[in-house]
């Protein structure tokens, strides 16, 4: 009994692991699509959010049915019920890479990116499908440090965002107002992926036995 | 003993009703500092803000411990669970009302809203306000209909902000790029207001006992 049950917690945590790879690749490709301009690959991010939000609810209907079945041990429940956050996180992760390529799909042929904001744009994309990847390893190696470690690239990120604003008003050409709010946009999914990135860290602390309060991030 | 816990049970779902008026009262306040261009008011929104995340690792650290010193049973661990959730929604509420706010100050002394767009973010704001208000009934009543109930207000936001990025590039005298971008996300903030209202009443649904898909909106 205890056996079958330490089988569901493992796949438990596996299932959260798919999760966190298809979060990431899905930001890598919609930041791809974005600066490629690339409107198949744009539509394909709609079906691949699908498979994130499927697979998030499958994790949490899990969650569920580990606690009510197995009454789980002080340590396990808070693995489950970090779980339970991690998947909302990681849908959201999927959410957001959508709404990125969504974007793209508004304008098309039209790139949503004007040439003077493609670097700034490229290295946000970069930044958080890095952030993401070590979310992922976090999670895989449970590593309590792992929020930690986020922190410069946190910081970098924060310095794009609140540089972006000033960026976009110098433009020359001056960007047109649709081009200025696609870019508003833009960069707050980034900024709210990157969040994302964060909270996750800080359950993976908080399911290794960090202090409670990180629970709630 | 079991009296003590269905008192905790109890006085976790008193919690959850404080969180849901104070996200409320937040949204209300925010589009009124936002359309009053009222920058004390918005830096309020701010210390708000801060009771609202506070409440909600309460409510969180709250549903762990239920869990883990009561073993629940089904239903009650539904309920827990889907507070757990819903403490996620409304600490995400709080803090769209707050960026709300930020904008008011970014901006002062300039408005953020230009003449032309008033009555369209009023609206945005009012139907919130509304959504919040019938949210934090159906959890007060344990309503099971109440998603059903909101879905013409869905609807109406959706139209809103359908209806939103036309009325910026249309406006007469012009937006300029900051008001735009500014716009872009107020529009974006109501709209992931309201979403937060509708997954709220959906796990209300959840935990009266509707399909367990319910849970992971």
């Amino acid at each position: 009994m205890r056996t079958a049950y330490h089988q569901e917690l493992a796949y438990f945590q596996d299932r959260l692991g798919d999760l966190a790879q298809l979060a990431e690749t899905a930001i890598q490709e919609a930041t791809k699509a974005l600066l490629d301009n690339d409107i198949e690959a744009a539509r394909g991010l709609t079906a691949q959010g699908e498979t994130i939000a499927r697979l998030h609810r499958l994790v949490d209907a899990d969650a569920v049915t580990l606690i009510a079945r197995q009454q789980p041990v002080a340590s396990d429940l808070r693995m489950i019920v970090a779980g339970l956050r991690m998947s909302g996180d990681l849908d959201r992760m999927g959410a957001l890479a959508r709404h990125i390529a969504e974007i793209v799909e508004r304008r098309h042929p039209t790139p949503a990116v004007p040439e003077a904001l493609r670097s700034t744009i490229a290295e946000m994309g970069e930044l958080a499908q890095r952030m993401a990847a070590k979310t992922r390893e976090a999670l895989a190696n449970q590593d309590p440090a792992a929020a930690r470690k986020l922190d410069a690239q946190d910081n970098a990120m924060d310095r794009l965002t609140t540089a972006l604003e000033p960026l976009i008003l110098a433009c020359e050409p001056p960007v047109t107002l649709t081009e200025a709010m696609d870019l508003a946009l833009l960069g707050r999914f980034y900024e709210r992926f990157a969040d994302h990135t964060v909270a996750l860290a800080t359950r993976v602390a908080y399911l290794t036995g960090a202090p409670q309060e990180d629970l709630s991030v």
